[in-house]
């Protein structure tokens, strides 16, 4: 067996978002990434290995075997690591408004939106609720950064302005003129709205949020600068669920 | 005025970190990270601008007039934007043994060291103490990522092992065995050691450090994956703080 012209053609425009919606599937690489996934709800459309035996599958007649050179052609990596999936992307349920959902408005770049799945699944945050516009978790750098935690969290992409209107659940955010967020009383239910890297949370967000909460800056140091989203994130998510 | 060869040389030389340390200069970019710089303690060696008053410099004789496409030829960015400035790396002082003081062994990632120094600066850590094999905080990748932050923390690299055996204050690190940080009582001087991405804290460094603390996890999984180093770090700085 070998790799095919469709198959290549296939993992090479699965880069793209717009093919990755249009057929419902996506690409994972190497043999940590891939085996966790496999060992998860997901389905596996096809798996790639140069060797046999990589990985542990039920299904044998979804593996076929490639050279390392043909995988090369198609690894996102300069260095690839034996396996390739091509993965479908799961069907999206209703959220269920229970415990602490994370809402991101607009966030763009695939190592902050992998780091904070990876803190979702570390805070026990089922439900990850993001705007159209943020980029898609499906987005292979995304895949790879969340070393598997993305198969425990539930994401949905969805109108988060829709969503947060009819949340019946009090909606929070980071505001540097919010309140202090170590002496804030926050309840065990709610939804906290993280914003875009350079912009924030947008006016029409903005719009829906009832508490505005703020990490207190130690510095004696004037600069407005704010802390990285995935940072705040992480420290946010820590103060809501120490107290639970 | 131009670009010439030899500055041409030297900035394409300066993303080594062996011409860095030989030359004791490093390149930062963009208006507003140059502007942070030279606002800040940090003397300039040499400014390239595209056009005049971009930025506020007192001595214009450092300052050299060039083309966009000679910027764009010593550029470290596909679009770059306007300025890039070559600063000379400020001498490493003593490390004052006060407050929280943070310590990395092994640091990786210059994205991961970035933001780490961003933290810092949010938390008023004024001292950050590197093991000499962390990646270089002169690396333009960090500088670009730290956006000013890198002026108002003094960062040295030393002998981690030497410097934790020699401390006077208590040291901690994160470790899944630890006390749970939510309840363990934290002291207001604290050395607090953070390990590298993928093999956390070295052997040597281990046998220096007094108390292990552990950021819960909520998660009903058993996976062991771990916090990325820079999300782990921001909720423990986090826990000191908030207690002072």
């Amino acid at each position: 067996m070998s790799l095919s012209k469709n198959q290549t053609k296939l993992i090479n425009s699965l880069r793209q978002k717009k093919y990755r919606q249009e057929y419902g599937l996506f690409v994972a690489e190497g043999i940590k990434v891939v085996n966790e996934l496999l060992n998860s709800n997901l389905e596996i459309e096809q798996l790639f290995v140069t060797e046999p035996n990589l990985v542990s599958i039920k299904n044998s007649s979804k593996v076929v075997l490639i050279t390392a050179s043909e995988l090369k052609k198609v690894s996102a990596f300069k260095s690839p690591n034996k396996v390739l999936g091509i993965f479908k992307i799961p069907k999206e349920k209703e959220v269920k408004e229970k415990g602490i959902i994370l809402a991101l408005d607009t966030i763009n770049d695939p190592g902050n939106l992998g780091t904070i799945i990876r803190l979702c699944d570390w805070f026990g945050i089922q439900e990850l609720v993001c705007s159209k516009d943020t980029v898609d978790c499906y987005n292979q750098k995304v895949i790879q950064s969340t070393m598997g935690s993305i198969t425990r969290v539930h994401i949905v992409y969805t109108d988060l302005v829709d969503f947060l209107k009819n949340a019946t659940i009090p909606v929070f955010t980071a505001d540097m003129n919010g309140q202090n967020v170590y002496n804030a009383d926050l309840p065990k239910e709610a939804i906290l709205v993280m914003g875009n890297e350079a912009n924030g949370i947008s006016e029409a967000v903005t719009s829906a949020i009832q508490q505005k909460l703020t990490i207190p800056r130690f510095g004696d140091v004037q600069e407005t600068e704010s802390l990285n989203v995935a940072t705040a994130t992480a420290i946010l998510l820590s103060e809501f669920k120490r107290r639970t």
